[in-house]
C-alpha cells in the first residue's frame, strides 16, 4: 500500500499512534509523542528485540547507560570534533538547511558525504539562494550533539551532551561489564534507549527525528579472529553490493551463506541473517527488504566495512539498521583518552589484546516502528485502513463485543466472556456502534481477533471469532476461546 | 540487613548492578549506568509495573512522550517559574550546596520547604560558612530544569528543557488521547521514561540522581465525583498521618478501608492499596513500608492532598512513590496557556467540565530498584551476599552446572540439560570453580534455582535443584525440570 509519509503522519495522529510533541502549543520540530496504540506497539517491539538478541543469547549481556555521561566519552569517540553535518545559512540568518538535503532537492542526485568546498562551488555554479532570496554564507560544519550544563555553576567545565548514540555507553562500560559478567571473547554487550541529534532539518516524520530510540549491540572478538559464527538464514534476499551500485545495478537475490567471506564477513552475515529471520518472524515482507553495502566514501571514520538493512518506503529505500565492523577504533580511543587498560588477557598467547567489534548491529526503533506500520498497512475496498500487525506486536490481542447493547441477558453474557478472556489474554471491550463499525475500529488498531457474543450464545454457549486479515469467522465454545486464540497466534500468519 | 548506602553502592559496582556513569573518566556526579544484572532487573521491574497498572487495567492507557517537548508546556505547568531549590553559594563561587540539606547537616532537623529569608537568618545566626571558610552569598532559588538549544540557531527562542517529570506529557496529550482512545471518565493515562533534574547536591546513590526514570499515572475523574473505586487491600499497614507527625507520633497500623473518606480519599486509597499489594507480590516486606501524609507546608502548589509510600532505608524513611490529588490544576493551566479546549462534555448535564486528577501515582524506578535491592539483600553466615529476588524479577531464573568439568560424559550431559532448560526458561551456564563457589555467585545475582548434573545423573536421568533462599535441594527427573521450576516460581515465596 503506497501511503505517502504525510498520509501516514496523519493516520498516526488520528488513530493514537504518534502525535507531534507538544501539539497544543504548535509542536516542536523533530519531536514526537507515542499515543496509546503507538506506545504499546513500540514497547512490544523493543521487548521482542531484547528477548531475541539479549536475553535468549548466552553470549550477549545488556547495559542501560545514562543519557548524560562524562563529556570525555564524546571527546574520545570523536563526536565533539566531527559529529557534524554541513549547514547552509542565509546571509540574514533567517534560513538554515542541511547542505546535502538542499542540493538533493534543488539539483537532484545524492550528495551524501559532499565536502563543504564542493557545496560552495555548487551553490555558486547554479546560483542557488535561500527561499527568501538571500544569498548563502559559506557552508559550515554544525555539531549535532545537544549541549547542556550539569550542576549549579554556569561554566564551560560543566558542559555536557545528550548522547547522540547509545553505543559509547557500551564502550565506556566495557571493562566493568567484562569483569562482572565474566565474559570471554567473543561476546556482545547490548544497550537500548533514547538518543538525541540536533538535526538541521528533520524530515520524513519519525524516520529522521531529533529524539529517537536505538537498539545496539557491540560484538567483541579476538583481534586475530575467533571461531566463525553460524549463518543460519537460508532464504535468498536482495543484496546490493558496492560494485553493483557503482555499475548502476539494482541488486540481486543471494543466500547469505554464498556471500560469507567473499563480500561479507561472517559476523556481519550472522547478525544480518538473524535480523532478517527476526523481521520475517514479525511478518515483515522481505521482498521490501534489501542488504546494501556502504560505498567507501560513505563509511564512517570508525568503520572498515558496513552493510545496511534497508526497507522500501514510499520515499525510497532507506536504512532501518546498520551492521558495521568498528574494529578496535572505539576501545583504542578510550584507552588513549582515559589511560585505563581496556585490553583482555589472552591466556594461550600470554599477551594482552584489544578486542575488536566484528559487528555492531544498530537499529532505530522509530524506523523499525515505521517499517512495521508500512508493512502492516492496508485498506479494504471501502477505503478503511487496517493494520495487519503480527499478534505478538498488536496492542490488543482480542476484542469482545455484545452483538447489541440493549439486551440485558446478552450484555451480561458478553461481559462474562470478556472477563474470562481478559484473564488470559490482552482483551478490549467495545459496545458502541454497529458490529461492522466495531470490526473496522479494531482493524485500524491491528487487533487480530474479534469475539462476538450473539443471541445464539445464550443457548449454545458458543461465540464467533473473526480473523482480521481474512475476515474468516469460526464458531467455538466459550470455554475454548483463550486456548483457540493462543493456537491461532502460534499459527500466524499461516492461519490469518 | 542494615547495609549502608556506601556499601550498597560498592556492592552494586562489584556485581554489575549499577556503575557510576563514565567512570573511566572519573564519573559524573548524579548519573549512573545499569550493568548486566541491573539492566535486566530494572527492565523486569518496569515491565511488571506496566503490565499490572496499564495493560491489565481497562481504564488506563499509555503514552510515551518526548524528553524534549515544546517549552510552553513547562511555562504552563509552572516549572519555568517555580521548579527551584534554594542554593547557598560561597562568595568566591567555588562551593554550592542545596540550602535545606546544608542546614540539615549543620544544624540537624528538617528544613524541607524553608524560605530563603529564613536560610539567610539561620546562616547569620549560627555563623555558618562554606567548608573553605568563605562566607555565603544571599540564598537564591535555582531552577532544576536542564536547558538545551533545539535547531541550528543559537537564540533564546530555541531554548528548550529536558523534562523534569513525565506527568506533563500526559496533560499535554490529554485531548488527543481522550479522543483517540475513546475513554470516558473516570480513566487514567500512564507514562514511563527518563526525567532529569539538575540537583544541586545529588546524594544517596541512585536515590537522588540527576537522571532517573519515572512511572506515572494521571487518573482523571468528573469534578463532581464519579463512582468510588474499590479498595481491596485489606492487610493492616503503618499509616503516619499529618496529625501524628505534628504530635510526634510514629504511625499506627490501619486497614486502608478504615481510612477511606476519613483521612484518605477513595482514589488515593485505591491506588495505595493496589501498589501495596503489588509490592507484596514482589515479596517486599511491608513491615518496612509505611504510608505518610504530607504536611500542609510540604504540599506542592498543584496538590490539595498527598500521601507517600515510604520505605525504611538505612538512611531513613524515604519516599518511593507519591499519591497526589492534583485537582484540575494542570489541565486548567494548559487551557489558559494554549487556548485549547481540554474539557469533556458531560452528556447528562449538557455541559463542559474540566476533569480532575483524583490520584497521580508517581514512582521513581531507581528508588523502587533500590527498595527491591535492600529488601532482597542478605548475607550468609560467612559474609557472602545474596539477593532474595522474586523469581519474576531475577535476571536469571535457573543456573545449570556440571558437577565437574573434566569428565566428558558428565559435561555433555550437563550441556544437554542446559539447552533443554534454556529453551523454556531464562537459564545461565556456569562451569567454573567449586559447586559452592558457583552457588555463591548465583546467590549474589539473585538466581532462585540452581540445577546440578552429577555422576548419578548419567544413570538415573535425574538432577538436583537447589533453592536459593532455603538452600533446600530436591531431586527430579531431567524431563520434569522446566515444569517443576515453573511450579516453584508460582508458589514463591511459600516454597523458597
Amino acid at each position: 500500500m503506497d501511503l505517502s509519509i504525510e498520509d501516514m503522519r496523519s493516520f498516526c495522529k488520528r488513530k493514537g499512534i504518534i502525535y507531534p510533541s507538544g501539539s497544543i502549543y504548535g509542536g516542536i520540530q523533530g519531536f514526537f509523542d507515542y499515543g496509546p496504540v503507538g506506545s504499546e506497539l513500540k514497547r512490544s517491539l523493543t521487548n521482542a528485540w531484547w528477548d531475541a538478541f539479549v536475553r535468549d543469547d548466552d553470549d550477549v549481556v545488556g547495559v542501560d547507560g545514562a543519557i548524560i555521561t562524562n563529556p570525555s566519552v564524546w571527546e574520545a569517540s570523536g563526536h565533539v570534533d566531527s559529529f557534524t553535518d554541513l549547514i547552509l545559512e542565509s546571509e540574514d540568518g533567517a534560513y538554515q538547511i542541511r547542505a546535502d538535503h538542499f542540493l538533493e532537492d534543488e539539483l537532484g542526485g545524492d550528495y551524501d558525504g559532499v565536502s563543504k568546498e564542493r557545496v560552495d562551488e555548487l551553490v555558486e555554479e547554479h546560483g542557488l539562494t535561500a527561499p527568501n532570496g538571500e544569498e548563502f554564507k559559506p557552508c559550515q560544519p554544525f555539531n549535532l550533539m545537544f549541549e547542556t550544563q550539569v550542576g549549579p555553576k554556569q561554566s564551560s567545565s560543566n558542559k555536557a551532551y545528550l548522547r547522540p548514540e547509545t553505543a559509547q555507553l557500551i564502550f565506556s562500560n566495557f571493562k566493568h561489564v567484562r569483569e562482572n559478567a565474566r565474559m570471554t571473547l567473543p561476546f556482545g554487550i547490548a544497550q537500548t534507549g533514547k538518543a538525541f541529534r540536533n538535526e538541521i532539518s528533520p524530515r520524513n516524520f519519525v524516520f529522521r527525528s531529533r529524539e529517537f530510540e536505538q537498539l545496539e549491540i557491540e560484538h567483541f572478538v579476538h583481534p586475530e579472529g575467533d571461531r566463525d559464527p553460524s549463518v543460519d538464514f537460508d532464504q535468498p534476499i536482495t543484496v546490493y553490493t558496492a560494485e553493483e551500485q557503482e555499475g548502476q545495478g539494482t541488486g540481486e537475490k543471494h543466500r547469505l551463506t554464498e556471500m560469507v567471506d567473499e563480500e561479507m564477513t561472517s559476523w556481519i552475515a550472522h547478525y544480518a541473517g538473524r535480523h532478517l529471520s527476526w523481521l520475517k518472524g514479525l511478518d515483515i515482507d522481505l521482498d521490501n527488504v534489501r542488504l546494501r553495502e556502504h560505498l567507501d566514501d560513505e563509511l564512517a571514520h570508525y568503520s572498515s566495512t558496513c552493510w545496511d538493512i534497508e526497507y522500501k518506503f514510499p520515499f525510497g529505500w532507506k536504512e532501518i539498521m546498520g551492521l558495521a565492523d568498528r574494529g578496535d577504533f572505539d576501545l583504542s580511543q578510550h584507552i588513549d583518552h582515559s589511560g585505563e587498560s581496556l585490553s583482555v588477557h589472552d591466556q594461550d598467547k600470554e599477551e594482552h589484546v584489544i578486542p575488536e567489534v566484528a559487528c555492531e548491529p544498530s537499529l532505530g526503533v522509530d524506523r523499525l516502528f515505521l517499517t512495521v506500520l508500512y508493512d502492516a498497512y492496508n485498506e479494504d475496498g471501502r477505503g478503511n485502513a487496517m493494520l495487519s500487525l503480527h499478534p505478538r506486536l498488536a496492542p490488543t490481542t482480542v476484542a469482545v463485543f455484545p452483538l447489541v447493547r440493549n439486551d440485558e441477558d446478552l450484555y451480561d453474557k458478553a461481559e462474562s466472556v470478556y472477563e474470562y478472556v481478559d484473564d488470559e489474554l490482552n482483551a478490549y471491550w467495545d459496545e458502541k456502534g454497529s458490529i461492522g463499525r466495531r470490526y473496522a475500529r479494531q482493524d485500524e488498531r491491528g487487533t487480530p481477533y474479534c469475539v462476538t457474543v450473539d443471541f445464539d450464545s445464550l443457548d449454545d454457549d458458543e461465540v464467533t471469532i473473526r480473523f482480521r486479515d481474512s475476515t474468516d469467522q469460526i464458531r467455538v465454545p466459550i470455554e475454548d476461546v483463550p486456548e483457540t486464540i493462543k493456537e491461532l497466534q502460534k499459527d500466524y500468519p499461516e492461519r490469518r
